[in-house]
């Protein structure tokens, strides 16, 4: 069977879908591996990378040729209406907010898997992209912290005096904000943390952080990931933690609840309330923001009593490290392949829980109860 | 007597010659200090805050009526003219590349002590603004390399695979590298460290690197710092370092040699043998270079076979970090002057060796001997 790579057409996407290690594992599958030229170069593989790994560069995909596609950022409508019916996708498909591509892959019965919704299941975690890509957005958001702070991390006992380690803050504590505590941590930063989730207490000291408790109840969602609070709830959060965020110089934000806006944890009052020179950086800035006023991929500045405070709304942060980021996203997707595919054909197996709960349109129906009820709500 | 901090006037200077802190301890030895309003505004520190710590805010300093003047960066003639005879100045002085500077100075019979002159002895340490601003250096070349990878520095176990560490080759092993070696370690990387003094091979192992021996004979200058090679020693070093830095992800470049141009490392052959996505981060930029096509403040791309890597000169570096930078020189400076004053007055005791070595000029006459022979072999 022939399973075809996009080259991604968004010039922010630096990602590619395989990389020539992923390729020689579909390889090993019995797949035969077509790729578009170029379509690693951003993310540091040559077109000579794949032709040795066993692919064969072709100048465009043609559609109507492919059994399997692998992508990264969701397909255009257009793309998709090119497809034969029974192709199989795989890659990013934000079901919720995508809800035309969604659409268009039914109506083309296309056999669409979106790596969002790979179950958060121990024998799934070699395909959980969210949970790859997390791991490289949590460390680029402590990168992106230390680079702005007008002021070391670590601690250090100069001969001039001591120059004490920064305050890291980290809210939200999932995988993100777990790797945003380790690699503050690993730099010197004295690191706590806070999550609504009880869960995370553990996590968080075992990746070096004090968690803090703001004596709240705590709330768990499904599947280990945060579900939306009640607004007098949401309000006291806020209030308690002003003073944590206050007495920070880095507060780094990564919580997140699938499918829904970020929750507002810091209003403009609180960002008024740090010291100059501090800095935020906020993970959910795409999905509405963590903090009030952030722009994803903007620096912006607010006043404070002292001066001046930088809250950096991130934006495509799997792309400002594509190389590693490429590496985890193709192993999961291959992986996800490889679960299918028996005898060197891809057959999903929808009793398997993998497939089904990963699978978004299959034979001309939408698979997703969640996204289904959002595309007949707007219908 | 009366104590003068400059605001800087150089815009890519964010550094301040005094903080609150240091204010303390020169009023602590009864000196009255003024400083220019907004002086520490770049570096986080307010006028409310000088104030608080005793000093006097003023909106421009009277050259006619200040015994001390601290400041950063080397002064202008202009400046210098306007000052009294007998006045002390304290700051870099960068003495062999300012010397209409110097010049300005003896014929104004000003008595200039530069910080780079403070002896590396023991009882120098807590004034050596060297080694503190190096300090500064060195963190903030690793920071930026890790910005610039498209991979982690650490190692990553994963679901998904094993990602392993960058691999981090830093040359000059000196303040700033050691600093380097020592960020890039915590980050996680795997480091490597060459310099020709033998004397660095136990300091690169405290700090967590691998010694590279290139089987060349140590070398060692004067204090502790590195000097200039044979033409052919050279050559030999380049030959030798050549497979190590087409094997690094990152190499970090901090080799300096005082009042000499830069030794060159890295020749572009040898940058042309790295892989692509690779990050060169030259810390020497500024005084000629480590690395060959390396410019200061920018950013190059070189071609190399698989795609291309990227040289960073390093520019103005402790001013990215100016509030922990300002806290560190501004002690130096005020320990040096604490040196100096007795019962509430400054009298340089030119019987001390440091005050004796850091001192640039004095009563006409240019005091530093090195400098002396290029003023006079300029005239």
């Amino acid at each position: 069977m022939k399973v075809a790579v996009k080259r991604e057409r968004d010039p922010a996407e630096l990602r590619v879908a395989a990389t020539p290690d992923s390729v020689r594992h579909l390889a090993d599958h019995g797949l035969d591996v077509v790729i578009e030229a170029g379509a690693g170069e951003a993310a540091g593989f040559t077109d000579a990378a794949y032709t040795a790994s066993g692919a064969e560069v072709v100048t465009s995909i043609d559609p109507q040729t492919i059994d399997l596609l692998a992508h990264v950022r969701p397909l255009t409508a257009e793309f998709i209406g090119r497809l034969r019916a029974g192709t199989i996708t795989i890659g990013f498909g934000s079901p919720t907010s995508e809800l035309a591509a969604v659409a268009a892959l039914r109506d083309a019965r296309v056999t669409a898997f979106a790596m969002e919704l790979v179950p958060r299941i121990s024998r799934a975690q070699s395909m959980d992209a969210l949970t790859s890509q997390a791991l490289v957005s949590g460390y680029r958001c402590a990168l992106e912290a230390a680079m702005r702070l007008p002021r070391f991390f670590p601690l250090y006992m100069t001969a001039a005096g001591t120059i004490p380690p920064a305050k890291v803050l980290v809210l939200g504590a999932g995988v993100a904000g777990l790797q945003a505590i380790a690699t503050a941590k690993r730099l010197g930063a004295r690191v706590s943390a806070y999550d609504v989730r009880v869960a995370s207490a553990d996590e968080v000291r075992s990746m070096g952080g004090t968690f803090v408790d703001l004596g709240l109840d705590a709330i768990d969602g499904a599947g280990g990931y945060a579900r939306e609070l009640a607004e007098d709830r949401a309000r006291l959060q806020q209030e308690r933690l002003a003073p944590c965020v206050a007495d920070a110089d880095v507060v780094i934000t990564t919580a997140a609840i699938p499918g829904r806006p970020a929750p507002r944890l810091v209003s403009a009052d609180m960002l008024r309330g740090m010291r100059g020179g501090s800095v935020v950086v906020d993970l959910a800035a795409e999905s509405g923001g963590n903090v009030e006023g952030s722009i994803p991929g903007e620096e912006v500045q607010v006043a404070v009593a002292d001066g001046h405070i930088v809250v950096l709304g991130m934006k495509d942060v799997p792309s400002k490290m594509p190389s590693d980021a490429s590496r985890l996203l193709a192993r999961n997707i291959s992986n996800l392949v490889a679960l299918m595919t028996v005898d060197g054909v891809v057959v999903p197996d929808f009793d398997d829980e993998v497939v089904r709960g990963t699978c978004l349109t299959h034979a001309g129906t939408v698979a997703h109860q969640p996204t289904r009820d959002v595309l007949e709500g707007a219908n």
